[in-house]
């Protein structure tokens, strides 16, 4: 199923091909286009059922986990699902052609910054399949045209819903290899994918940390990280401590596997005897595994310390992506600060605190994509942040920070009208 | 005079620990150690000729070419309008704190999206002194801490220049670090800079081709090449010639050695036998030598096509940075949109026209930074832009296209108030 090395270069060269008559196409061609994948979807259902039910076949005789098969497992449900999300990223706000900046220089140059697509954007993914309608909805809404490479667990699934969507640009009126799919190979044909500069603009990896160190050092096409978070809640001395629980225990348990989900909760010492026992007793409760600091289990008391294992430097680096927390107790918010500079991932950092000043310094000094005040970490999304739709979420500085939505997955360009202008 | 290798990793660390106090200071404690470097430039200059008096005899021993003495050289004036300098970007507008974006989630969660610094940024760059003191202004206008790594034949003058801006920013109250000077060794020092990720959070190169060469493939900190430009030309079948003849000839000859000069001139066939003569004896009378393909060279007659050379392919791909010009006549604006596609490195591209069908084309087909209607490439600056000043300018498409200003240089994050919101 996978495709052979020495074709990747040439489907990479094909998707450039058709980019710029999809990034020149109108909104309604390219909303039609997104309509005609979703009316393909639900048409396609049987199909994409087999295929899935051949791809699980596979997987169970590969004695893939059960996790795993479950992220691969699609049902009419699912796929109803699927073709809503593509409708609703059709429904969203045109992000082509927005003018940015617009003035008039004094020698009547008449100068606009105009958002354009990026071109040809490549999307790396794992297990489930519904990446590869959410990834292509994106990508063509923003104008570009998307290559696709999910995993060989999925790769018959993945073909058949990459080739609806194809035949969907084609109804459009778009090139088929707007939508191309590079089949799940090995990490070399990875690498073979992340060289192709000359005709992809973009790579965003969506997965773990195996992805990210087999691009890493290797990739010439500029990649965005869709990436891990190491996020951190800090009750500071002045919270509201009915507040901080609550935060802290939604950070946590509302959904663990998530990059947002907190992994580790720091308290001020002078409130560390009067709330950790609370909200320990309800992240017991709702059955996380606590890994907490010395001073946290001498706060928490000898009923609940007993119940928490002792901190180990290693927890403060880890993200848990499970219903474990660390827990930590700080001298002040500079410490808080420290910490989160040295173990954090610059995703999404949250303090609770009833001292405006506090809250401002924490705002000011702490690097990340996200930083919350008396509020949950889990409200870093594309849609909760009002964007739409996401493709993931970017810890790095450049480009892109926190929610990867249409927006981002254009660039710009200048375009100068004169009357003759020359420099002198 | 260089930095041992080992010591950049040091020197970086060092800048990142300064980072912070730089992006929390106030627009007056930035702006007064820019005025503060510009004293100090006027106060040390007799200290700084000497040193750039050692530079040059060491290079005069060493062979270098006029053109490298030349570029290396300060004199009383030129240290005038380094100062200048710094003093005119401390006048910019502060990008630090700008809101970007503001708005109330309907959970009642207000999100501000505001611009803030990167941290530490690179800069990596050839003989010019200037751009020691070019680059720290920037990056601390900007909040940032700087690492500069100049090269070794200014190795003296850079360090003068470096301690003079490191003294300064102490003197306003920010750490010497702030400036951080990484001496000019060899090309291990440099991949061990553009290794420093956990510290440095850009790399912007100034420089030729092969310090390009060099970082690529080597660097994990995020790099943005100051890059090279083979921008062109084309003077569609509907452009006033008078205009096209000016335009070209400013493109090619007001400044050759820059990236925003034009390389290449495209004409449309039906007015090549009327254009081309034209530019053709204007370009001669500049001085400038013309490679043109056989339908040019028909065009211009036999007396100017004798003065002109055969092009032969590679011209189409070299950015001369000379008094050269390669010229083609094409068939349609579907033609020279194709060779821009072809041989352009996404910079700068004009068209000259009468047709405003023509002139949009263009602009939404040409994939450049810059896309000019009736007017010289020569603009691409951010000065003649209105951003007050560049540090160079960007042909990737990510983060940052055409000038890098201050708002390039830096990053943004989101800042989320509640009154303890979680998610449901």
């Amino acid at each position: 199923m996978a495709t052979k090395a020495k074709d990747v270069a040439e489907l990479c060269g094909a998707a450039h091909a058709a980019a710029p008559q999809v990034a020149a196409s109108s909104r309604d061609v390219r909303d039609g286009a997104l309509e005609a994948i979703a009316a393909g979807l639900e048409a396609g259902a049987d199909e994409i059922l087999g295929a899935n039910e051949a791809d699980l076949e596979a997987g169970r005789e590969a004695g893939l986990s059960d996790a795993l098969l479950d992220r691969l497992a699609l049902d009419p449900e699912r796929i109803g699902a699927i073709a809503a999300g593509a409708r609703a990223v059709a429904a969203l706000d045109d992000p082509v052609g927005e003018l940015l900046e617009e003035r008039s220089l004094p020698n009547g140059l008449q100068l606009r910054k105009v958002r354009v697509p990026l071109g040809v954007v490549a999307v790396v993914y794992e297990a489930r399949p519904n990446v590869t309608i959410d990834s292509a909805a994106l990508c063509l809404k923003a104008g570009n045209a998307v290559v696709l490479r999910g995993s060989a667990s999925a790769a018959r699934t993945n073909e058949v819903l990459a080739r609806i969507a194809a035949e969907a640009v084609v109804s459009a009126g778009l090139p088929a290899e707007a939508v191309t799919l590079v089949g799940g190979g090995d990490r070399a044909e990875l690498a073979q994918l992340a060289t192709q500069d000359r005709t992809v603009d973009l790579i965003i990896p969506r997965g773990g940390e195996g992805l990210k160190k087999a691009l890493e050092g290797v990739a010439t096409v500029p990649v965005i990280f869709a990436a891990a978070g190491n996020c951190h809640v800090y009750v500071d001395s002045s919270a509201d401590l009915a507040m901080a629980t609550r935060i802290a225990v939604n950070a946590k348990v509302q959904r663990p596997g998530v990059c947002n989900a907190a992994e580790t909760l720091l308290v001020h010492r002078e409130i560390a005897p009067e709330f950790l026992p609370l909200v320990a007793r309800e992240l017991v409760a709702a059955g996380v595994e606590i890994r907490a600091d010395e001073r946290s289990r001498a706060a928490m008391g000898p009923g609940l310390a007993d119940q928490a294992r002792a901190a180990v430097e290693e927890d403060w680096a880890t993200e848990f992506l499970a219903p474990i927390l660390a827990v930590g107790v700080v001298d002040s918010l500079e410490e808080a600060v420290g910490h989160i500079a040295r173990f954090g991932s610059r995703h999404s950092e949250a303090i609770v605190t009833g001292d405006p000043d506090a809250a401002r310094r924490f705002e000011l000094e702490v690097d990340a994509a996200c930083v919350y005040v008396n509020a949950s970490t889990r409200f870093t999304d594309g849609g909760e942040f009002g964007m739409g739709a996401e493709i993931g979420n970017s810890t790095q500085k450049l480009h892109v920070r926190g929610p990867i939505g249409l927006r981002e997955l254009c660039t710009y360009k200048y375009l100068i009208h004169g009357d003759g202008q020359i420099r002198e």
